[in-house]
């Protein structure tokens, strides 16, 4: 059993690293990585012996194979492929941050309700009618949804996505999304982060870190 | 002291309410309102006496006068003003999604490096240079920052928010910033989201709940 904290962890480490890499940097220590994650060095070694790696004492992490270990962990070899319902603003923004950027993260299709995006090519993706969702899913191998829809359509679109065979469902539209057991589902509230940013704004001395 | 959580399920709980109210319903018992947010009963009436209401033993909570309850909690009365530094295409989303939506988060500016977009109105709002955004901030009364720049802009970007006299970020670049105490910084990472996502439609039987 992987705790999704656990996952949450390591989906960071990977753009820490990628990051020390990218500035010319090749070992790092576990206290180094843990100051940039926001960890304890403990955790960093204990999060690293799971996904199956040691530092050595005097050099640390060499940082180009903790990025293989990780990857490995991550996404065992395979590319995955997701699908984005709704092509507003909010799916355009995903489907244009995501674009060619991450080798592992391939968005196949784009679905839309409004007949007039139909087969439109956006970003480079193909938009297809939410009706034909099902067979589409099959057909690109598609096993992760994003759903950036309104919040009176998400639950319709949970279910049509589910039906289809998806596994995985990150959901922006500002409504909680229960699926059955079995399939995993997160729910991003990007209000609730400007909402917590404002109250806090105005109520500093009561932040606690708890 | 309020813990970060309270804030981000009283968050979550002025959507449900507002739902529950679009959706005709004027009442709701504390068993009802937890199912659609995913906790306990136990927990609603925990953070309902929290922000000082309570509900009736036979009627549970009016949905109109809890949501009263609620938004003097999160907002004080006042509006919050926001800046968005990084106009690509998800400060664009942000800008796009928030505009007019929520009486509370009024999108004062939005900051860009590209001179090019200098002065230009963008989704009703007026993009400014990033050198201007320390007298913005203060002519604009802006308390809140929400950083949608590439990773290598960053740091430099929460450093001349936080000069400025920002009191609080929000973080969509994907590396975590750390700023000095007294300081609230949220940092959203979307990449963490769908790895996540696509870890565990690969790994669905080793998904735990904790």
């Amino acid at each position: 059993m992987t705790p999704k904290k656990t996952i949450e962890r390591i989906s960071l480490y990977r753009r820490i690293v990628g990051n020390l890499l990218l500035s010319g940097k090749k070992q790092a220590f576990s206290h180094e990585i843990a100051k940039l994650a926001g960890v304890k060095s403990s955790q960093i070694r204990h999060d690293f012996m799971f996904i199956g790696t040691n530092g050595r004492a005097n050099a640390g992490y060499d940082l180009q194979e903790l990025r293989g270990h990780i990857e490995g962990f991550l996404f065992g070899g395979d590319a995955d492929n997701f699908c984005i319902v709704g092509v507003g603003n909010l799916g355009r923004a995903i489907l244009a941050f995501f674009r060619a950027r991450h080798k592992n993260i391939v968005i196949k299709a784009v679905f839309d309700k409004d007949p007039a995006l139909k087969d439109r090519i956006i970003q480079g993706c193909r938009c297809y009618s939410i009706d034909d969702a099902s067979e589409i899913i099959k057909k690109e191998n598609i096993n992760i949804g994003i759903i950036a829809v309104p919040v009176e359509q998400a639950k319709l679109v949970a279910q049509i996505l589910v039906d289809g065979g998806i596994k995985s469902i990150v959901n922006f539209a500002p409504v909680p999304l229960n699926v059955r057991q079995g399939l995993f589902i997160e729910n991003v509230d990007l209000t609730m982060y400007l909402e917590k940013a404002a109250f806090f704004s105005r109520n500093l001395s009561k932040l606690s870190e708890v």
